[in-house]
């Protein structure tokens, strides 16, 4: 979110002025072939027009006419724990981010660490996602996008943050549970076989495939820069054009 | 949150012309005292220059140059229940948005629906502050000022919210516990005086005034027009200047 400082409206009217000065120059010469008194009609207008096109700035700045509110989106990444979203996701972020487009990053761990005690069962999920689905809201309310990344494995919670949020784009990290399983870096699908963690996705709980996902990345198929390079291109057509 | 759309720099373009093309033909009619040649250099000019201001804005569009990013604050309510907050800052709320000034509201009874569950004991108090304090502070990331309204009776944790957001602005609404008493329209008061009601700030809890407030607004004193008044002015000259 920016404002126009008084410096740039002044180097506006500047660099506004060489060109348009010479064309002046060139307009009253062909019109009176006289170099000396076109030159000298040059300096005159750039003293003066400087001064008014700077104030024309300013009087701009003010008015609302033809400035249009940035439509904000929701890239939400859902699928299996380890599947790839957070990767992804971070890298999708960092990309947006980096183009000044003004955006939000939210991942289930982090949100988790805000409100702990939270557990994982079906009802406590839905309400969690409610809360999250809540703040994105509030950013969209502001023009600002998020990307967020929950394994939200059920239809109907994912439709309810569809309802909730404001172009929900759906993307789908696709990755076959046995790959998952060998990915298991933190060990945690090792926990949820021995039956130390409940309600895991996948293992002993449900992961529902969304049916019309915006966006399915096969991570079977295709590495992560592939992944980064299909959301960005759709991002690009559909929200990031200026 | 806004992009400059083409119209507006289209239209940028019409109005600067018709009064730089005025200047342009008073200019070349003083050096050559002859008003014919003078409005035929304005009209070339104008087709020339609409076309080459439009390019030049477009091109501005895309330099960050001179564009500064808007410094959020947090205007932070603290009081008594009953004491004014929600209505003083509603108020101030109203003023902020109406000036196009990206801003958002907290309340503490919107906080606490979307987040159910939580006590008012002091650990349970400062917890829910934190998150409070997080959700601004992200708000903040994005340039987006708040205005919140809480009770947060304790000193420490209203240090706290001021360490972990920006532009810290402490609003004290000061009244007397006896005037909150008479105006308990929603029968707090008497529900906390009967005992139903525990860790009821002022009755069976502590309000720890705040010590260096950066705006006192004493109810018992000034009007809500006042107050209103008050704090705007404030903002006014730290944050909302242009």
């Amino acid at each position: 979110m920016y404002i126009e400082t008084k410096k740039r409206s002044l180097l506006k009217g500047v660099s506004w002025r060489v060109f348009a000065t010479a064309t002046t120059i060139v307009i009253v010469y062909l019109f009176f072939g006289r170099l000396d008194l076109a030159v000298y009609a040059g300096v005159l207008e750039t003293v003066a027009k400087v001064f008014l096109y700077y104030m024309h700035e300013r009087a701009w700045f003010k008015i609302k006419f033809g400035k249009k509110k940035i439509d904000p989106f929701n890239l939400w990444f859902t699928g299996l724990p380890l599947s790839g979203k957070t990767t992804i996701a971070n890298r999708v972020y960092e990309e947006i981010k980096n183009s000044d487009f003004p955006i939000e990053r939210l991942d289930s761990k982090d949100v988790r660490e805000l409100i702990p005690n939270i557990g994982f069962s079906k009802e406590e999920r839905n309400q969690h996602l409610k809360r999250v689905a809540h703040l994105i809201k509030t950013l969209q309310n502001n023009s600002i996008s998020c990307v967020a990344s929950f394994v939200s494995p059920y239809q109907d919670s994912r439709n309810n943050i569809k309802e909730m949020t404001e172009n929900y784009i759906e993307v789908y990290i696709k990755a076959d549970i046995e790959s998952c399983k060998i990915r298991d870096y933190k060990g945690i699908y090792k926990r949820a076989l021995s039956g130390e963690l409940k309600n895991f996705t996948g293992i002993s709980d449900v992961y529902e495939e969304p049916k019309k996902p915006t966006i399915v990345i096969d991570t079977d198929k295709i590495n992560i820069e592939e992944a980064v390079n299909q959301i960005m291109k759709y991002l690009k057509q559909k929200y990031l054009k200026v």
